[in-house]
């Protein structure tokens, strides 16, 4: 006898990085139910276009990068960046020679944004998240960029706090620097002693004046109305 | 006062189809916690390149079907289907004329199929999945076909379990086919008096033979042997 379930609706399960992803379990028409097991093989959309990377094949753009080159495709690269898509989609050198030439972006760091573009993971943020960062702003690649912001943030420390906030200003990193001016603000003693923060106070007066802001109004006692707002209905 | 978290290590929850899909919680180095949300944006890969085959820009191939044509991507199609892959990799004429002539597969069909080869997904799979079944054998799309094998068997019936069958034997769909044996043998007293039952008694014999098979092995009583196998060591 076929062993038979007694599940009587669609019972969808997908279990990432598994190979059995999808178990279904299904009435059939005379109201006994079979127990239905498809193994269905996992999306190899990011791996297949992983490959892509690697292998080349098919492209028609070259990015050069400190005598360095990339094969890549302009259809790609334009429909994950929106800097890319200008690039190829309006009449400029890029789009006449089919060659990007880049200048303010390491190699290594390079690669890494390209391996994001082709498959939406990124494997070596913690070796050059501060870069990384820079590039994703540069090419408006959002979803890496808050992937940078969030591993810098989780290594914030009395020494680099002032640099990065100094770097999430720079990149309009939103999440990280309210991270940062808060964690500074709870290391206020120790990170007033770094030379990073007597720097900051020459260079980038303005974040010493937010950072400021921050600390006070967290320190005023409420005034008026309770700080735990009630929702309007 | 910043609320703080009381959990010492990190906690990654990812929600999919949720706007909030990274939530953090961090140890800071005092050994404070400090409980830190980064909205990071979905993963946006499949919808970015769904985008490209609607848009078709910088597209280098044009799929000809019943008077209408797709204009699509060499190297996406090369990497996900290996079919595609030997016709643009080697000296045949869709190489040569950057044209891929199809005249064995529907319109509508077609445009499901690259929509799955852009994006990993199948949303009309309930209205087409025989002839979808049918595409993703020729292009060897395995998840594709087993997508599609799942959606048949959902819709196993008395009537159409025979032809169902056919099918699956067709293309090598062997999930669907062992399900579909299951069912008829499950319904064989219904099954023996469909058209199609009768229709396959001529035209697929061999699929008889292997009904047949099935239910003899499940009925005939354990001989010798326990007829769950012990592993061998």
């Amino acid at each position: 006898m076929t062993w038979r379930a007694s599940i009587s609706y669609f019972n969808f399960m997908a279990f990432r990085h598994s190979q059995v992803s999808v178990v279904a379990d299904s009435v059939n028409i005379s109201g006994q139910s079979n127990a239905i097991q498809f193994k269905v093989p996992e999306c190899r959309l990011s791996d297949d276009l992983g490959l892509l990377f690697e292998n080349q094949k098919f492209s028609d753009v070259t990015l050069s990068v400190s005598g360095r080159e990339f094969q890549a495709h302009k259809a790609i690269l334009a429909a994950r960046s929106p800097v890319f898509a200008a690039m190829f989609e309006h009449e400029m050198e890029e789009r006449k020679h089919n060659r990007v030439e880049i200048t303010d972006i390491d190699h290594e760091v390079l690669r890494e944004m390209l391996r994001f573009i082709y498959t939406g993971k990124a494997t070596n943020l913690e070796k050059m998240a501060d870069d990384l960062l820079a590039a994703a702003d540069k090419y408006a690649l959002e979803r890496l960029k808050v992937m940078c912001e969030e591993a810098l943030c989780t290594n914030l420390s009395i020494e680099n706090a002032a640099d990065i906030l100094i770097l999430a200003d720079l990149h309009s990193a939103d999440q990280l620097k309210a991270q940062s001016i808060d964690f500074i603000n709870t290391h206020a003693t120790d990170v007033m002693e770094t030379a990073g923060w007597k720097s900051m106070i020459q260079s980038h007066p303005h974040l010493i004046a937010e950072a400021f802001r921050a600390l006070a109004t967290q320190q005023i006692p409420p005034i008026g109305p309770p700080r735990k707002r009630v929702k309007q209905s």
